[in-house]
């Protein structure tokens, strides 16, 4: 069986990148899966061990990471986040394409691991517009607005060594847009290199009369 | 405006290339357009200059090519066949993506010029589906096609050098993804770097408060 693609997708929060991942899980669920990611936190109401984290204790985490089972991970306000590396690499092998909804630092060290994998960032099609979907509950402070477009502006730094710019300018269309990206992917001659061969092994063949 | 891609198809003669490029045309004549070739062969019925071909005298091809105004040209059966330089990047400024169907040798010379071109190669399902397609009209000899299967053997001479694989099972479903695989292609990293520099620019002047 073929294997699957890694599909790394990061961007801008508010360019609704969360909500293409649902959608598109949702359209194609034959197709693709979303890694699971561990984590230290403690699970909140309605959060499934297995389904939204694998939760665990900080010292199973530091085990994970001493045996190198994570791709990636970080800390964030005192806990701990991680991909776990036997989770995707199953998948993959059962020809499954893994959707991986990551920062761009830890993109890019999963990238290491897995050089095939497809970098993908979204964005809102203009600022105005990221600016009105970070404000668009009407709820929050000039200054939790300033903030986020600080924090913006660092998500987009290393943006340059993804593959694609996704921009989300209507989810339903970017949901679409999302999956002929990814079928074109699996076209690419790199991941075709022994279709090729069959090819010219039954052409020798052929040529030579022996499947006459 | 933004500039279009240069599409090069190449592929098995019997893969069915020709057709899918003509269906490509018919359905987004918007999109597309199809690069004609110069060569210095007459005219046969029907076939109408500038639109199937430039038709030139040799003495003038030979101008085009010390002029360096082909991006590759090759002999056949006494004639020349060229693609004329200024043709292609006139329609490229225009933001059209341009058509190119020749063989890969002359494909590679092209992709020297303009590194970007993107490398389309198009076979059959399976060698016998394309004995099938070489052998379809029943008229032909078994020295014919024998012919035909060691000129396809010389035909995938290269093609690891291409993007992508394109499996023709079915001419409207791959006509479909080669405009799918294409407009794939636009969403590169590489081709959007503009977009990327904007949305800095406008965080960073939201930032400064320059935009309220």
């Amino acid at each position: 069986m073929k294997k699957g693609l890694l599909i790394i997708l990061s961007g801008f929060s508010g360019s609704g990148k969360g909500t293409a991942v649902r959608k598109l899980l949702e359209k194609y669920p034959e197709d693709y899966i979303l890694s699971v990611s561990a984590t230290t936190r403690q699970p909140r109401e309605g959060e499934v061990h297995g389904v939204h984290y694998f939760f665990c204790e900080e010292e199973e985490f530091r085990e994970m990471i001493v045996t190198d089972s994570l791709l990636e991970y970080a800390g964030y306000v005192g806990h701990y986040y991680g991909t776990p590396r036997a989770f995707v690499e199953t998948a993959l092998e059962e020809g499954k394409d893994v959707i991986l909804e990551i920062e761009i630092q830890g993109a890019l060290k999963v990238k290491e691991k897995f050089p095939d994998a497809v970098l993908l960032f979204m964005t809102p099609p203009t600022v105005s517009e990221l600016k009105a979907r970070l404000t668009g509950r009407g709820t929050e402070t000039e200054e939790v607005i300033a903030g986020r477009l600080a924090r913006a502006i660092e998500e987009a730094d290393g943006c340059e060594a993804y593959d694609y710019l996704i921009i989300n300018d209507n989810i339903d269309e970017c949901v679409e847009e999302l999956h002929q990206l990814i079928r074109a992917e699996h076209k690419s001659m790199a991941r075709n290199a022994e279709t090729i061969e069959r090819i010219r092994k039954e052409l020798s063949e052929y040529q030579k009369g022996e499947m006459k």
